[in-house]
Parts: C-alpha cells; sequence; structure tokens
C-alpha cells in the first residue's frame, strides 16, 4: 500500500464533504434557468432534509464504482447528489407521523418537527425531483445516452418497484408479519435497490459494458443485504446516542428481521459470508477495488 | 373545416382515453425490468390516484403540441402518461389532512382516505418516479438528448422552482396574504408550470429550436394564467356537485386570488385578453394549431 494513500475513513470522509458541498450548492437561493423562485421556507427544509450530517454511503459507492473504471469524478459527484437526495426524500417521509413518526434523525429535529408536516411532505417531493433535476441537467457533463440509463435505472430503483415500494411492504408488515423470503424481498428493495443502484451507476457513468455493470449490480445486492443485517443487529445491541436516533424498536415493534427471525449468531456468519463473496465478485479489477472491497467490510462491521 | 374531423371535444375524450390505457398498461402488476416487486397496496393507490377520470388537460396539450410539429405521437403520448403521473401524484399529496385535508376528489374518495395515509404519501412518491421512468425508458422512442431535455424541463416545471414550490407557497398564504405580485408567481408556479411544460413539450419531442419552444412555451403560460383564472371564478359560482370537490373553499379560507382582489368582471376581461394573446401566438402555424387555439378558448370557458 502506497504510505501517502488516504485511509478508508479518510475517503469516506472526504466523499461526504464534496457531496455535502455540492448539496449545498444546488440548494442556493437563486433560482436555476426555468426556475420562477425557490420559496425560502420549502428551501430550509429541504436543506435540513439533506444537509444533516449523515456517512454519505451511498454517495461514496458512486464515486468509488466510477473510480475503478477511471470514469469522470466530476460527473460521478452530480450522481452521487442525486442519489443522495433520494436517499434523504425517503427519510424525511418515512419520519412523517403517518408513516414512523420519528421526531429525531442524526440527532437533529426531523424535517416535519422543524418546519411542519406540509413542509416536510413538499421537502421530500422537492427533493426527489431535485434528483432527476441533477442528472438531466446541463452541469452532468455525460453523453445523453449515460443520462437517460441513469434516468432509468434510479427511477426503477427508487419507486414502485425498488424503495417506495419496499417502504410500503414494511408497513403492511406491521400488521401482518411477512415470512422469511418475504422479508428478503422487502430488505431488497426498502434498502438493498438505491445500494445496488449506487454501485452499479459507476459502471453506467463510465460507460462499461453489461458485464461490468451486472458484477456491479450483483456487489451492490451484496452489500445491500450486509448493511441491512447489520442494522437490524445494531437496532437490537446498540443504544440510542450511539445511533443518533431511537432504537430497539424493531423489536418493540415486534417487526419480523432475518435477525429475529434466526438469531446475531447467524447473522454475524451472513455477514461474513456476504462480505467474502462482494469482494470475491471484485477479484477481476484486481488492486483497483480496494477502496470497495474495504467498504464491503465497513457496512458490515459499522457500529452506527 | 373537415366535415370528417372530430370536435374539439372529441379529441379531448379521445386524447383521455388513450392517456388513460396507457397509465393503466403502465400500472399493471407484472414488475418491469430492474423492478423487484409490485405490493399490490401500493399499486392499488397508485391506480386509485391517477386512473380515476379527470378532463387529462395536460397529456392533451402534450399531444396536440406534438401534432402541431407533426410529431411523434406515439412517444407524446408517453411523455403525456408521464406529466399526467405528476399532476396526479400533486393531487394525492395536496389532498392529505397536513395540505388541503380533502377527502373526496372527482366524486370519489380521496386516496389517503381510501388506502390510507401512509400508503398515499408512497403511492405519490412512486408516481412521482414513474413520471421519470416513463420519460427515460425505453419504450419512449425519441433521440436521448430528446429524453434529457425532457426530464430536465419536467423537473424543473415540477420541484422546488416549479409546481411543489407554488403549493409551499400557498400554504404560507394561508397564514399571510400575498400581493397581487405574490399571487401571480404562486400561480405560476402552482398551476401555470406544468401547463407550461405541457405546451413546450410538443416543440421538445419534435425536436424543434429555441424560437418554437419559446413560442409554446409563452401560449403555455398564458393559458395557465386563464386556466387558474376560471378555476378562481368557478370556486366562486359553482357547486360542489358540478365540481365534483368542495367548493367556495377559497373564500371560506380567506384565500387570495386575483379574482378576490380585483373582482369577477375584471377576471372575464382578463380571460378573454389571454385566449386571444394565446391565440395570436400560434398564428405562423397557421390552421395546424386550429386545436390547440381551440384549447385554449375551452381552458377558459370551462364550466367544471
Amino acid at each position: 500500500m502506497n504510505a501517502a494513500a488516504p485511509t478508508f475513513d479518510a475517503r469516506l470522509r472526504q466523499s461526504a464533504d464534496q457531496v455535502k458541498a455540492c448539496l449545498d450548492a444546488l440548494l442556493g437561493d437563486t433560482p436555476a434557468s426555468d426556475e420562477i423562485a425557490r420559496p425560502p421556507a420549502l428551501l430550509a427544509a429541504m436543506r435540513h432534509g439533506v444537509l444533516n450530517g449523515g456517512k454519505r454511503l451511498r454517495p461514496f459507492l458512486v464515486m468509488e464504482s466510477t473510480a475503478l473504471f477511471a470514469g469522470d469524478a466530476k460527473a460521478a459527484l452530480r450522481v452521487a447528489a442525486a442519489l443522495e437526495c433520494v436517499h434523504c426524500y425517503s427519510l424525511v417521509h418515512d419520519d412523517l407521523p403517518a408513516m414512523d413518526d420519528d421526531a429525531v434523525r442524526r440527532g437533529q429535529p426531523t424535517v416535519h418537527i422543524a418546519y411542519g408536516e406540509a413542509n416536510a411532505i413538499l421537502a421530500g417531493d422537492s427533493l426527489l425531483t431535485l434528483a432527476f433535476d441533477i442528472l438531466a441537467g446541463p452541469e452532468t457533463v455525460l453523453p445523453d445516452a449515460v443520462k437517460t440509463a441513469l434516468v432509468l435505472a434510479l427511477a426503477r430503483a427508487s419507486g414502485l418497484g425498488g424503495m417506495a415500494g419496499g417502504q410500503a411492504l414494511d408497513l403492511a408488515a406491521e400488521s401482518r408479519a411477512p415470512d422469511e423470503q418475504g422479508i428478503v424481498t422487502l430488505q431488497a428493495m426498502k434498502t438493498g435497490a438505491l445500494i445496488r443502484f449506487a454501485c452499479e451507476a459507476g459502471a453506467i457513468v463510465s460507460g462499461r459494458d453489461a458485464s461490468d455493470r451486472a458484477r456491479l449490480r450483483q456487489f451492490g445486492e451484496h452489500i445491500g443485504r450486509a448493511f441491512q443485517l447489520a442494522d437490524d443487529l445494531l437496532d437490537l445491541t446498540a443504544d440510542a446516542a450511539t445511533m443518533g436516533k431511537a432504537t430497539g424498536k424493531d423489536e418493540a415493534r415486534g417487526k419480523a428481521t432475518l435477525v429475529a427471525c434466526r438469531g446475531p449468531d447467524w447473522a454475524e456468519g451472513e455477514l461474513a459470508r456476504l462480505v467474502a463473496e462482494a469482494s470475491a465478485l471484485l477479484t477481476p479489477y484486481g488492486d483497483a477495488a480496494r477502496t470497495l472491497v474495504e467498504a464491503a467490510a465497513f457496512v458490515a462491521n459499522r457500529t452506527h
């Protein structure tokens, strides 16, 4: 290893800072072309929803999967920011009283607590819309065919058949517990789809062929499952102060998770297996894949 | 006039039927490629939100503005369906208890009444996402540069600086009445932006230059203003049975409208002026613009 190479943690922090700066610039108070005005209350609610920290794992995966193929880092940053808008919109809506009814997120009041429910709904809507604006916008310098592919892939990962559908299954699970296959589907949609997109995005941005896309996609599926298992384990063991949000909620709600079905020992073993398989998928790329391999381990072993 | 040409009403109905069939097909229960599953409750809520009738005015404008330039009617239908998804998502969210709190829309229970608030939030989110899915999808056969332009224009018309921003201004207006310029901005965003997009879309779909785009855009701005004036007049005069939704709400809420500021006589005159100016904008296109000119009059004179 090159002694001057930044550590994994440093790379993650650096990418989080870049994404935050990009989002901050996108959410300035000057209307973009074709925009009529930017209402201050809505803008403030959007900024609260998207600029309040977080690990920015999904954007990091977009940037590192692009770096794997030596793709355009500036374009990747824009795609990363778009994906983060989708992720953050989902958190804003998920926190609403009609959904999970959470008052705290990352140690801060949630958007509807700070700005009211109506503004929170509209802020989520506008962040989702902004994601596609960013992908299609002229400052994202990519061939139109690549932009179209990104819009389609992000929409499929986010909507009825992806993340939003997973939220709907999650709601339904509160009144009728799913079986194990049901939990796997739910989690693949609710958290897996965006993580899968994050990894596949690098291959799309870099104009790679279907085989590279499929490989990165599969890598993303593995670490998406690892992410959710780690999350379910953490909900069982961590305290609220460490997580910056309420914990133990799954158990209190009798929520079905694979950890609850099969126990923490199984989950630890499954996590190790998923990380090993994910890493093996990237073997053909050699040392260039080191950061992504580290990301797989990071996802599985995170403590908050 | 060709004796065999369908009347304006017949064209409007025919286009509404086509759009409905297109949306019905898009919202089947088989997952599209890259979708993991389509949760039945969410799908049903989306279908309720988008298939419950309506004049389908915006889709009609997309199709007729494309026909003006002899653009691809099949592609226009897809763009029209995408726009209708955005319009309908905005209605689903607007009807929520935290927003306008409406129980009836087009004579039917609103989505949150029929499927619960959480599913209504997710159905709106998923309809918005589907709009961009449709524009970017392979079944929309258009050059990638055109698709990218459509995604960007629709996002700008729908988000922070367009429709959603207009909703936020509308909420703020309930606690502090805007002045006339404030009302104009609010309405240009809340209802104007999507109607403007509908008219401009035909020029984009047909690959026309900036001058045609600007002309159709301006036409759209005029009829957007006419639409809102007619709506405010109707709220003052129509009854709930005719409108299929609650009326007289603006006055009951002390809501600021231009009709309230300047009176119905001024509004009638302004409507006539807007229709005349809109029609004049299309003079260069001759008889090909007849249906769009009729649409301008229809928007101004509608009784429900």
